[in-house]
């Protein structure tokens, strides 16, 4: 079966991403952040060590510092006394003390060791009695010493460039002394809102308006994804409008993606104009809810037309533009979260169309404790143009282009939203 | 085998985890925010609509709003023609316009449906010939109309309580009109280093001074789980400044990590000090590493005293906290994206302790492609101590206290940082 749009054929969906992914670059342009700000950014720079790690020869153990070769021998039956003149706490300063044959200095964990010293001797090998140790036990040259440049040594590269800096590697920063480090920039996407009949939240609404919804749910998915949102606002459908917008957000921003306007139908001139400013990459997809959406590269910039229904419009926001934001922004693969379940009822899907079809869960708690009841989907789709669509909707299925029925009862991987 | 800290047995990983969070509440502050920041914020609101959603019938095609009784018994046999008066589209006001009997209006999909209609006819079963349309195909009453409150009623409840407000749902919430929402507030999280041997990053280091690793993982970490960390700075291992802090800690924050000082060593007075302040739910684990790791409540609130070592603080912070600041959020579980791998060499574990392993891995691109060969996890882990057991670490994995020994080739689940 084929299906078309203004009389040409559509796209498949998995071409569709090919030409999207096979088209779009991952961002060049970096700044520099505080570390406080780096967490699941991605390394622009190579990160060498400035000095040794650690910066100096160090006690492993609270004990004391020694000379190796006065406690060589030193056991049960032969425990070697050894003078205490002082202490070495972590933090501490201790080039004014020294150890030599003889003597020791009490060391806590971390400390700078003594000069003179090249061996730690833990406590519990040890019997204090007043400013005297007994050694019981013999302990090899350099024992429990953390030596200066054991773990990295200066010039040394620590992290490479395009790392993600989860927080165990925002630690790793920090610990090199690093205040400030270059990351790659979060891509910018211009977010336009197209229709006359569109009203903005927080405005009273006019008879035949509706709120725009797409903004802002773009915007939120865009956030997530490590991209940056620029919201350009409402536009209404005329043309100079239409136009004037596209340029501006082509100026602004690394890509723009247009809600509504992109059917064939009555005041639809956006889909017209895109394809006059540029290359169209599709027009057209094999999928539902989306069929109308199209794709086009504008002064080497994307520029994508989303359904305006709301369903439709965050569908292919998930399945078509987050692969497309996690690349321009250095990101890895994204693996939504998701649960298996089994569905409530049969559902009839159109052969080659790939189906999105929002479902709500029954048995589930969101994570929020276990259960031991079947987790059921049963479909959270009424129209693409409906609210409850998604109010209703914990997650969604994909169901092939070349399934056309699922059984009730059939096991479903829901990916949660 | 039993272990022991300063003489004490220690608690099992299971137990404590228990202990917090039974211990630990709900956040119960709320805060008010515009919904372009409400992402991944947890609902404090039940949200009613104020209004019918659609707040008006409106055509559900393009097409011709109609009488239905008109065209009852169109069929290409039996072509219907109408007189075409206007025409009507999405955002327009019709308020001057009225269909009657013989009588039809063009519609756009989403505009106000016109006074007098019943029936929308899409254009494919019509043809145009002027200012007459035939109708080739009868529709039943209503047909193609968004009936006024068809998918949400004034004064249902659309959202509730304690949901997590994923890119749909912020959408649903502009959908309804609403620019601001109500949300739980983030708990604030207090964190403190301590130890006179820590400097803070971007300063110069002196002799005996390492950087400050774990306030800048931990912040990282309490942000990307719902909490909002307040980094109380370095404070040296004095009774007095300790003791000031963690009042003023407690005073600011629901909740205060310290990392280091709470081993069994020299200057380790917090875990003295915070057990003379409150009651210890568990100081000492059967975990390595992280086996110092002390919990108490203070005035009603949850302090624990992390090992000041960066990888046992962060394992510690990963598997001990992130469960109890999610559930501080109200966010559900954390599923940690995980891969599969093979052991690159066997390991040892020490039985009754269970052990967290960094790794590093093998044959994997960081999800930024696919990959044929199979994924190996050999040991990142060098000493608690240093900072390439976190910075060449991809993840970790767990190995129970009842396993002693993971050989080579075994197959092994790994948590990514």
């Amino acid at each position: 079966m084929r299906y078309y749009l203004g009389g040409k054929p559509l796209t498949r969906f998995d071409e569709a991403l090919k030409r999207l992914l096979d088209t779009v670059k991952p961002i060049e342009r970096t700044e520099t952040v505080p570390i406080t700000e780096a967490g699941y950014r991605v390394l622009a720079e190579t990160v060498i060590a400035p000095f040794d790690v650690p910066p100096f020869d160090r006690a492993a153990m609270d004990g004391f510092a020694v000379k190796a070769e006065d406690i060589a021998k030193a056991s049960p039956e032969n425990p070697v006394a050894l003078k205490v003149v002082g202490k070495v706490l972590a933090g501490d300063e201790p080039s004014h003390l020294e150890v030599t044959n003889g003597i020791c200095l009490e060391v806590a964990t971390g400390a700078p060791l003594p000069k003179g010293a090249n061996c730690v001797v833990p406590f519990e090998d040890t019997q204090r009695q007043g400013d005297t140790v007994v050694v019981l036990k013999s302990h090899r040259l350099h024992a429990n010493i953390d030596e200066k440049g054991a773990d990295i040594k200066a010039g040394e590269t620590v992290l490479r460039e395009e790392t993600l800096l989860v927080p165990a590697k925002v630690g790793v920063l920090a610990g090199l002394g690093r205040e400030k480090v270059t990351v790659y920039a979060r891509p910018k996407v211009a977010i336009v809102a197209t229709g006359s009949e569109i009203a903005k939240p927080g405005e009273p609404l006019k008879l035949g308006q509706i709120y725009d919804m797409n903004t802002y749910t773009l915007a939120s998915l865009v956030k997530q994804h490590g991209c940056e949102p620029s919201p350009m606002g409402i536009v209404p459908d005329y043309e100079t409008s239409l136009r004037d917008t596209l340029e501006r957000a082509i100026e602004v921003a690394d890509m723009v993606v247009f809600s509504a306007g992109s059917s064939v139908g009555q005041r639809d001139l956006l889909p017209r104009l895109i394809g006059e400013q540029g290359m169209v990459l599709f027009h057209g997809l094999a999928v539902r809810p989306g069929r109308p959406t199209l794709a086009a590269v504008v002064n080497d910039k994307l520029v994508i037309n989303l359904p305006g229904f709301p369903t439709s419009c965050l569908m292919m926001a998930l399945v078509l533009l987050v692969p497309v934001w996690r690349k321009m922004a250095r990101l890895p693969e994204w693996q939504p979260q998701s649960i298996q379940a089994r569905l409530a009822h049969g559902v009839h899907s159109p052969e080659g169309l790939r189906q999105f079809l929002t479902v709500r869960l029954k048995n589930w708690d969101a994570g929020r404790g276990t259960q031991d009841e079947e987790i059921i989907a049963e479909s959270a789709y009424k129209e693409s143009s409906t609210i409850t669509s998604l109010s209703h909707a914990d997650g969604f299925i994909v169901i092939p282009e070349e399934v056309t029925y699922l059984e009730a009862g059939t096991s479903v991987i829901v990916s949660l939203f």
